[in-house]
């Protein structure tokens, strides 16, 4: 077991080392990009798909549409860039708006990202999947099969720790960049050789009117193209030092990546009228209007499907970073919290695993069909931190606080409207599951709370008596099934704790009963040995009935403690030969009659089979 | 739980009532008969669908393969009448076969059985529905899920316990019986009145060649319609007494009630030359034609479904009955022997359960993909038995012995050959599935009873010195998370056992074990406690290191006891907030660690939270 996992994830890493695993821009750009970069993919196609329904009027929008959300993202880069400089410890949307909004906005922000970050992680694999189905159809049967492969490969490499993923993310990442950005430069002198196309010629005709409700419907979908901005700005500790400055470069790059990706891609499509057919993506249809179908295009969509694999990345990234500062606050499991072997959140990675591949299976692999999900909670995140970093600099009143607090202010104004507009035209196809899902995760993390508060509570040593009074030495009761080496072994252990030893036998058949007896008359006849009989053929019934009397018949205040004699059998499949009763016994003693209030202690002894 | 379980399945009996929980002759029919009377709905399918391929010449062929296959019956309810005199104790195929003919070829048959209990159940719910989908079209794309409902009906039906369970079955038996017979009367008295059909009329084009092959396929899915006969000579035992002539009475009206169905149901088919489309059952066109599409149509297809659900009762009645003879013998695990509350073999019932709905759901409630599977258990069975009770006649050479010994071996030859045909035609299609199956079944059966010997050996007492050397007072290593009231209620027992005593903390974090070693001196200063260091922030390695050390440093051959706090909260998803470092470690010392070979003794201490 331990080399396999090992060999899988790479030998332990100690403590001492947590300060070394620190990513350089180049690297850190690697890993906290992909999901921003990445987003063009599933935002181009979300923006096609919305306007496509109203023919070459509907299409003419993309462009329009395509620079608000380019002026969103430049907002929102401005606003993150400010988070980062005033939360140099990792200003995540739920440290932000927790410290300055309070303990619930900061939990409804964190449910919120939980669930983005699977989300993104479903997406991008969905996405990047379909990518490569466009160039290669006969992948497209077994989607759902490669999206799940590709999940694995991601976990594993991810469980090996933050450097190495580093490494490993690096190159689809400048893969994609370098392919695309060649492609749109490509496009460019394509452009001006070409001349425009006309979407009145290649549009398939309007299936329903243009409205404006419609355009606010694509415009929702196309602002999942914003996801994955905040990444940098929860993951500022990450980086090298000095954080803060070396995070917000890497930040202004990113946003700048984003917006020519996302503005030539969107423009050349106007432009030259490209529209796609059902079984391809609208960015596979501009790279064959620019490339042609050969070496390049193939290029093109494998270093798409790549970057959006990586993608999922972020999410293992900043998932179990959230989940870890969470639980460190008591609103999730303490486990959570626990660094694993390889200096990461093993814990939280497998969740977020867990989860991803449920989503993957229960929408058969489509990203069409997750995006309606998709965006809300993001853009709740984006709105509870902006909200929270005004408070900040209103709070704070350091250098030029008023402009700061303006320029989040008005981030604060654009990604609520935003979120509005996502809500309502989304509600029905999805966002409805999101809205539920988030009240009930931020009641979750209260229960959670309130559990460990109460059991905290219940366990301090405060107002104890300096010193406990000592136990009575304990009365034991053996449970035997038969006169036997383990049944001895089990008692040798019993009298060497106790002088008041007790087996007890359970008769379903008087025959056997009758065996039992004379064996143990002849192997132990000075330890006591009781017969209950069992009409019902029940063996746990007669047991428990059997304490509860001996415990009524002793007036010491305790519990008589319970040996059982458990067989270790040499190999896993011979555990259901063996040892049910015992555990139900303990099932029913431990877990089911906790209201009797008292300790009752299980000792198990066990016998090792050799064969 | 108790109070759910008891209003589902009764409150539990005592084991003085097992004697009365006896059929009486019309209660037994009912209870053993359904899955040989329905299976014609089966096997007519069969046949319709194996001959309508070559058209009209193929289809004439139906009514010698059904001749043929009555014959057969026959020669079968002859042998087991033969069987029923001799095995008055229940006369199963693995009994037969086991005591006659050696160990091997009884677990063979018994192999053979219970793969085929399963299929007859899984069959018999999957041909009810679609019988009554024949009917109502509307239902035909909730198959799996109508057949997992009736599933889960019969199973509760079926715990609550025998009787009972033939109470609940007399009626829809009684129906099917009556239904059909007096549709094959109107149908007789249609035929003098219509006069003949034509095939050449109603069939459709041949698109194979009628070949033999063909004729020798069919005939062996044909055969299915023999299933279930065996199960009257089985369940001898639960007949009221005298069993064997009420059993055997019982299996002759059977036999004959079975024959005049299907000679009936075939014949009528071929005279009136009654052809089924794709959507409908062969027995459903055959009763549209003679009762037309009204009111007594529907009742002899929810006859037909009623029957079929409750043929799957055979297998309830007779699965658990060959585990729990398996099992009393060593070759399955021990508690399939145990009669449940309610005097029946519920865990029997339970796994049979199980694997039926993992059959319906894997052949997604298809029986005509399940029939290839099915044929080759049953015969094998019959032949392996037939050929038992050859060799025990001539062994007993009781009264008129060569007589019976020719009886069964014609009968041998009849079903040997028949086994064959159909595992050879089949092969492809299924059987090689159930082929495979069977000698991994006995494989695990020789394993279960080898493990079993060899347990027994291990624990004999033979041998042993009559009086054990007691165990030295025990030292124990008390693992501990922090200074709480958990912490110390474990540490009050382990005092009130040892005064060797010792609690060892892991510490991951130098703060937190300076706090955790300032509260241990003031609250219990005379108990040694051991802080080990984990530079791997691991919990488990370094205490295992840590008792091996101990271990090795006492020379006094015994190994420290571990005592676990553990704590037991109020809800169940609140142990989701705890325990998972003392399961692991348990785990570890446990399970993982057993080629210490030495006894590690664990205690678990429960601190009942409040809240």
């Amino acid at each position: 077991m331990d080399n396999l996992r090992h060999w899988l994830i790479g030998p332990p890493l100690p403590t001492l080392r947590l300060a070394e695993e620190r990513l350089n821009k180049v690297r850190a750009l690697a890993a906290f990009s992909p999901d921003a970069l990445s987003s063009i993919a599933y935002a181009n196609q979300e923006i096609f798909l919305g306007l496509v329904v109203a023919g070459s009027a509907g299409l003419a929008y993309s462009w329009p549409i395509g620079l608000a959300i380019t002026a969103l993202l430049g907002m929102l880069a401005l606003s993150y860039f400010q988070t980062i400089s005033a939360y140099p410890g990792g200003g995540g949307s739920y440290t932000v708006a927790r410290e300055n909004l309070g303990t619930l906005p900061g939990l409804i922000a964190a449910a919120a990202l939980l669930i983005d970050y699977v989300l993104t992680a479903a997406v991008s694999l969905t996405a990047g999947v379909a990518a490569i189905a466009s160039a290669f159809p006969a992948l497209w049967p077994y989607r759902v099969e490669i999206a799940l492969v590709l999940l694995v490969i991601i976990t594993l490499a991810n469980l090996r720790g933050l450097r190495e993923t580093g490494t490993l993310m690096t190159i689809p990442v400048y893969l994609f960049l370098f392919a695309y950005l060649s492609m749109l430069a490509i496009g460019l002198v394509r452009a001006f050789i070409d001349g425009p196309g006309s979407m009145a010629v290649t549009a398939p005709p309007a299936t329903v009117a243009l409205t404006s409700i419609l355009i606010l419907h694509t415009f929702a979908s196309g602002c999942t193209a914003l996801t994955g901005i905040e990444a940098i700005s929860n993951g500022v500790p990450a980086f090298k030092r000095p954080e803060t400055k070396n995070a917000g470069i890497t930040l202004i790059v990113m946003a700048a990546l984003m917006g020519i990706l996302f503005v030539g891609s969107i423009g050349l499509t106007h432009y030259f009228a490209v529209v796609a057919g059902s079984n391809e993506t609208i960015l596979s249809a501009l790279a064959r209007r620019i490339l042609g179908s050969g070496f390049p295009y193939v290029v093109v969509q494998v270093a798409t499907l790549l970057i959006l694999a990586v993608a999922a990345n972020t999410s293992f990234a900043d998932f179990p970073r959230v989940a870890s500062i969470l639980a460190r606050d008591g609103y999730l499991p303490h486990q959570l919290s626990q660094l694993g072997d390889r200096l990461v959140f093993s814990n939280g990675m497998l969740a977020l695993a867990a989860l991803t591949g449920f989503l993957i299976v229960a929408f058969n692999g489509d990203s069409h069909a997750l995006i309606p999900l998709f965006a809300v909670g993001v853009f709740l995140a984006f709105t509870l931190s902006q909200a929270g970093m005004v408070v900040h600099w209103i709070r704070q009143r350091g250098r030029s606080w008023r402009l700061k607090a303006l320029i989040n202010g008005a981030g604060t104004a654009t990604t609520l409207v935003t979120l509005l507009v996502v809500a309502i035209s989304k509600f029905v196809e999805g966002a409805w599951i999101v809205a539920g899902l988030i009240p009930l995760i931020v009641f979750g993390f209260h229960s959670v709370r309130g559990h460990y508060q109460e059991v905290a509570h219940q366990l301090t040593l405060r107002g104890l008596p300096p010193s406990l009074k000592p136990l009575a030495p304990p009365r034991v009761v053996l449970p035997i099934s038969g006169v036997h080496r383990g049944v001895l072994e089990a008692l040798r252990f019993a009298r060497s704790i106790s002088d008041q030893v007790t087996a007890v036998y359970v008769e379903t058949n008087p025959a056997a009963a009758d065996k039992v007896r004379r064996d143990w008359a002849m192997w132990v006849p000075d330890v006591r040995l009781v017969v209950v009989p069992s009409p019902y053929r029940s063996l746990i019934g007669p047991l428990l009935e059997f304490l509860d009397q001996t415990d009524r018949e002793h007036h010491d205040g305790q519990q008589a403690v319970v040996i059982l004699p458990e067989f270790i059998p040499v190999r896993r499949w011979q555990y259901l030969l063996h040892n049910q009763t015992a555990w139900l016994l303990k099932l029913a003693l431990v877990y089911q009659r906790r209201q009797l209030g008292r300790t009752r202690v299980i000792v198990d002894v066990p016998f090792y089979l050799r064969e």
